[in-house]
This record gives C-alpha cells, structure tokens and sequence, in this order.
C-alpha cells in the first residue's frame, strides 16, 4: 500500500471515501465493544477458580501455626512474604504483604511520605512546600491521578525503548530537590510494553540526587506476566541500589491482580529492611492486619515461584492469540501507510500506538460512535494531556477473541479516517 | 467479708501473707495465659468455617451480574451495601463496603479529613493548626494509637454509665473550633460494656459545635455482639444528626470482624450521602475496588440481618458462660472487699474493673509475672494515662472456657495483694 502522504489529493479524497463507507457499514450494526481498561476476560478468571477451595484452607494455620483466621501479623503470613519474595527476588523480611490491591498500598506509601516522611529520620514530604514527581510517558493514568490527587507536581519525561530518557532524569533529580519520586513500569510497561535494560536500572540505583529522601515507586505489576516462553529478565532494583549505595530508594510494588482475581487477589511492597520496618511500624496502627485467609489460599492454590510460572503460561496461552489477532489485522490494516506505529509486547496488558499528530482525540471519538470504547486519549500523560496527541492504549484482553476482529478494524478505519483528514485539512 | 479498709493492721496482715501464699502456689505453676485483646476464641471462628464453602461464590457475579472476581465497584457490591444498611438502619447508598478492618477505614477516614476535608467544600483540617480529638475514656486504645500518630491532640471526658459526660462535651465543643473529632462505641462500649441512651444520642446530635466540619466517629463495633437474647436498642445517630439539620456529623464505621473471621471479615462505613459520595470519589483514586468476592460470600453465608441475629446466637452460647465465669469469680474472691467493682455488660468484648486509686499497673505487672498476660494499664486512656491508675480490662473472649477460672483467680489475688499493700503503705 502506498504511503498516505504520498498520495495525490485525489487518491485521499478517494481512499477517504472508501473508509467512510466501510465506517458507515459498522455503525449500522450498533457494536458495542470495551477495550478501556486492562482487565483479564473471564475465560482467564477461571484458570483460578480452584482458588475458592476450602481445602485449601484447612484450619486456616499459617507455616509459624497462627490461625489465620484471626487478628494479627500485620506484615503478612511468613509463606506469602516468601513466595513475593521470590517474585521480586528479595529476601522475605524485607516483604510487606497486604490487601487486594497493590494501587492502594502505593497510594499509602506515598501518603506515609508525605505525613511521617520516605524512611525515619526523614522530613516530611508534606512539609517542604510542592514536591514533584517524574512521569516517564505514555505510562498508568492511576499513577498520575494519585500525584494529581495529592498535590503532587508532574513533570513528564519521555518514555524510550528501553526505559526513561536517562539524560533528561538525572539531569532533574539533580538539580532539584523537590522531586521526591518517579514512577516506573519497569516491565512490559502499561502501555508501551517495554522493559528497562540493565542500564537504566543502573543509572536509576546510582544517579546523585539533590533530595535525600528521592524514592523510586517500582510497580511491578506484570512481572510473571509473560507471552511468550519465559518472563523477560529485569535487573532487581533493590540489588543495584544496594550495591550503589542508595538502599532506601526503590519501592517495589506487585500483586496477583492479573495472575489470580483482580478483585480478590494480594498485592505486596518491598523495599529495604530499614524502609519495611519504618512503614510497618505506621501501617501497625492503621490496622491490625490484612486478610490472611486470602493469602495463606493464594499461597496454596500458586505453591511457589515455578507453579506461578506455569499458571501463567494459561494465561499466555488465552492473551497470546488476542495480542496476535490485534496485531495481525494492524499490520493487515496500516502497514505501510505511514500513519501509525505499534508496539509488539513480549508481556503485559496492552497495545500501543502511536498516529500522526492530533489526530488520537478524534479517533477515540470517532471509534466510540462506532460502539468502540477506547482508553481515552491522553489518559497515559500527567494531567490527561498528551502533547502531540498521538497515543492510543489498545487494552486486548477483556474482550472475547471472536469480537477483537471487528473491534480493531473500526480503529484502524477511524486511524485512516482521522489521517486522511488531517492530511486533507479536512475539520 | 469484711471490709479490707475496716480491717485492722493484724487482719490486713494476717489476709495479706494468705493471698501471697495462694499467688506463690500458682506461680510456682509457671502458666502461660493470655488475655490482652479481644480476640474471638478459636470455637468462635469454627462456627464460621462454612463460610469458606467455594459453592457460595458460584459464578462469582454480583446482583446487578457484576463479576465479583475481576476489577470495580469500589464502593463494594450492592447486595454487601444492603447487608451493612440494614444492620446501621440507613440506605445502601449511604455505605461504602471495604476490605477486612474498619480499623484501616477509619484511619484512612481521618487522614483523608486531613488531606481533603471533613466533606465538600470545607478546610481541610491539615490546614488548621493543631487539631483535637475529644476521647470518652476509659475507651478502645487503638482509636487513641491513630490520633496520637497522626498528631491529633486528645481531650480526655469521662464515659459515663449513659455515654459520655455530655455537660462537658457540649461545653468544649461549643467554645473551641479546633476540636475536630469525637470517638465513640456507642453499644457495649470497649471496655466498661456500656449503650449510649437515646438522650446521649439526641444530645450528640443537636448540640452545637463552634467547628462547622466536626465529626462523630461512632464506632458501631459491636452492633449485634449481644451476650443475652437481643441486641441492645442503640438510637440512630444518623437519623438523629438529620432530624437536628447536622446529616453530615456522624461516621459510622462497622465490620463483621467479629462476627465471621477477625482475619478476614468486611467493614463498612456510613454517613450522609454527600459525604459519602465525597470520600467515594477520593477511595476511587486510592484503590480499583475491595475484595468482592470476600463480600459476596460474606452476604451469601450471612444471608440477612436475621441471619446474622441467629448467627449471633452462637457466639453468645460461647462467650456467656466465659463471661458468667469470670463474674462468678470476681463476685467470690472480691465481693464485700470494697476494693473493686467490675461491669456485668449485656454484650461486647470485655469486663470493665476499677480498683482503688493507683493500683492497676501494679497489679497487672504482679499478674504478668504469674503467667497473666492483661491488657496494659492505661491502655484504655489517651496517652496510655490512667489519671488514677484504677482500670483494668478484661477479655474473656480467647482463653478456653477451662482456664479462665484460673486466669481470674490470679488476677483477683493480685488485686487483693496490691489492694492490702496500698492499705498498708508497703511499697
């Protein structure tokens, strides 16, 4: 297919009208399709149905024999700290296990700082005027809406293949001591899908920073969240700033949301032994513990590292043709037109994609008049606002594989629609 | 039996060499008991053990054929709203169902005054100096632990037979705006036992306050913990708020720790719609949603607020006769003496005892050191001060039923040699 731009006026004008019509077909069917959020299908909950057991709970006694059932152990059962342990390839006291959703304990984290400080010892984040984190993008819409929520200053840095544009963040951590945090997806990041090379996570654990109490918020949301054979190698963020010297820094954050229920799962944080206990010691009088019959079943029903691994290999097996089929028909669709460029994730949720300028407002519009909700578009930039325009976060896992056909052939016909008129000057 | 203050030096001596003879046999037993919380016993939770039953989840989807397993509903599920709305007598939509501690939903509560305000449109209370809590004591530590954390000074009124000491609590609520907060258990109250009258109630509701964003954090932790055929009569505090024109005074907080698994119960929250809706708003940042599934077999194993009546029931079959066994005691061993009196309450957690001034810490460090954990002394009062060193409580609940005789025949020793030692002048 010929470059979009290297057509005559009257090539588009025709190629316009063919997509227009094509549009036109799909409307009259009123589709109804969602592909905002990155949510497991139904098909995948069911993989861990047999976590619901009661065998699986026996007397509800964890491996030290606290009856799980009961107050207590505001850290987490001594097996679930394990088994994240070795998810995150950390020793099991330096593991807080929690609740059902790692976003929450994020959220904390980053409340704790503000009210008692980053570690002891610490000022307050809340009592040095504006803080500000760093937001490499297109990244999570929740990360930024808890900094927006907070108070939290956003200062945006481009999102590269291989993590943050390193340049631009040391540069900025050094110079100013009012940024306190920077978030990162370090693999198969939502929604680019990329992973941090070793590199970077080395200048990320050794970088000067002008604040003594800078701390990375590690989501490690989709660490065993593999596609294809074997999850991809990350360098643990807790070795190489212990190794630098900057054991405090990183906040390591993940859960089962995506390996077992999103809305009944566990989620964890790690960070170092001095980091755990000072928080351990806030979230003592915050509760009196999480839910433990939860864990001590997620313990059992996952057994350990190799049977996470293998569980998530029937997930792969239900994601891996949807990734495909959305790929298949992108490639079909908008190859060589020059007017977008796709990721292919070896993991993760989602599917990105980036247009030519201004044009991904009009075809989230334009594809939800068609019965396609997408993501909206700049919902992966601080503030919801993307600069150029141009990203859309494809979200392929909730719909049933026999409707991902339909559903991306209605973007992909609004991304040549919206080109074309951009190219046009078309309003 | 006489008096011990009618006693002469003889007789006080005589009875006080007999006691520390009955205390040197019992520690030469080397026990191990532990009554420092108000824990359920492991009988308890037994009576729960069907809740774990994986048939209650099903399909997992909700009333409105929400799936329970996968992200959403961050103000709980609809059938879980109702379930809490009918215990609290208030509409669903003015509860938010969350995860295992109310602990954690009060805490959060308060913080989020902090950071946001009391409800719409008001100062956040971070921005308005030092603020103050007014804590009925004796009273739960856990609620002073959070204020103390969170730099909130507490002013300590006493509770009374009826409630609060409400001539004081009108008076400082009326005179100073920096007074924020009002703890309370308003039926079977941690730990003296007590129900808050209807005139308590009503007053609470229709006094004035000189802060236009002061709170009532009622904490309903034992609604329906009756020990003897029902519940007792507690007076709407939200309705009596919205009959005085202050609907958004009262947070009502609730959980079923106590009533399935401490471990892994749900809690809820009630207030005014519009406050509701405004903290509603805030949790959607802070997290995606609470464990669901958690919920549905908690609504599903419960069935009804009848169904928890009945459940109830069981747990009363357990604890009267540990709480008849402790009374029995005290009644033999201090009954006459006029060094003690102890509450007889109608449900909760706990016995209530009040010594002779300045006694308590002594007489539970001479219990701990015959094998008898007790809650600390003090721990019932703000700052762990117990201005005259008189509260003791008691928690029945978790010792098995056969060692409680035992457990209380120590204390009641310890009670009686402290007491004679005072009498006696001996340090």
């Amino acid at each position: 297919m010929k470059k979009y731009k290297s057509m005559s006026d009257e090539e588009q004008q025709a190629e316009l009208k063919l997509q227009n019509s094509r549009y036109e077909v799909f409307k009259s069917k009123n589709l109804s399709y969602d592909m905002t959020r990155g949510k497991p299908g139904a098909d995948q909950l069911d993989i861990s149905m047999a976590l619901l057991n009661d065998n699986l709970i026996g007397n509800g006694k964890d491996a030290n024999g606290n009856d799980c059932r009961n107050y207590g152990l505001v850290d987490g059962i001594p097996e679930a700290r394990k088994l994240f342990g070795d998810i995150l390839d950390v020793k099991p006291e330096q593991v807080i296990v929690s609740g059902n959703s790692s976003l929450n304990i994020m959220y904390d984290t980053i409340v704790r700082c503000l009210l008692f400080g980053a570690g002891p010892d610490l000022k307050t984040w809340a009592s040095q005027g504006r803080i500000k984190f760093i937001c490499p993008a297109p990244g999570y819409d929740r990360h930024f809406a808890i900094c927006e929520q907070l108070g939290i200053d956003m200062i945006t840095v481009e999102l590269k293949e291989d993590g943050p544009d390193m340049d631009v963040v040391e540069k900025l951590v050094s110079e100013d001591s009012s940024i306190k945090g920077l978030w990162s997806i370090p693999k198969y990041s939502n929604p680019t899908g990329i992973v941090y090379s070793d590199k970077v996570v080395e200048r990320l654990a050794t970088m000067k920073t002008a604040a003594n109490d800078f701390r990375i918020f590690w989501d490690d949301a989709y660490s065993v969240h593999f596609l294809n054979n074997e999850p991809a190698k990350l360098r643990s963020i807790l070795k190489a700033c212990e190794d630098a010297g900057n054991p405090d820094r990183p906040f390591v954050f993940t859960s089962t949301s995506k390996i077992t229920f999103p809305g009944a799962g566990i989620s964890a944080m790690a960070a170092s032994k001095k980091c755990i206990e000072f928080f351990g010691k806030l979230i003592n009088i915050q509760t009196i513990g999480p839910d433990k019959l939860n864990q001590l079943r997620h313990v059992r029903f996952l057994k350990d590292y190799n049977g996470i691994i293998e569980h998530m290999k029937k997930h792969a097996a239900i994601l891996k043709p949807k990734f495909d089929a959305v790929l298949s028909i992108l490639n079909k669709e908008l190859t060589g037109l020059d007017i977008a460029v796709w990721s292919n994730p070896e993991g993760g949720y989602f599917i990105n994609i980036d247009t030519i300028d201004n044009c991904a407002t009009k075809i989230v519009k334009m594809s939800k008049n068609c019965g396609l909700l997408l993501t909206p578009a700049g919902a992966t930039f601080p503030y919801k606002k993307d600069p150029k325009d141009t990203n859309i976060r494809i979200a392929p896992t909730f719909p049933p594989l026999n409707q991902l056909g339909e559903a991306i052939e209605i973007m992909c016909i609004c991304i040549k629609i919206v080109s074309l008129e951009s190219l046009l000057s078309i309003e």
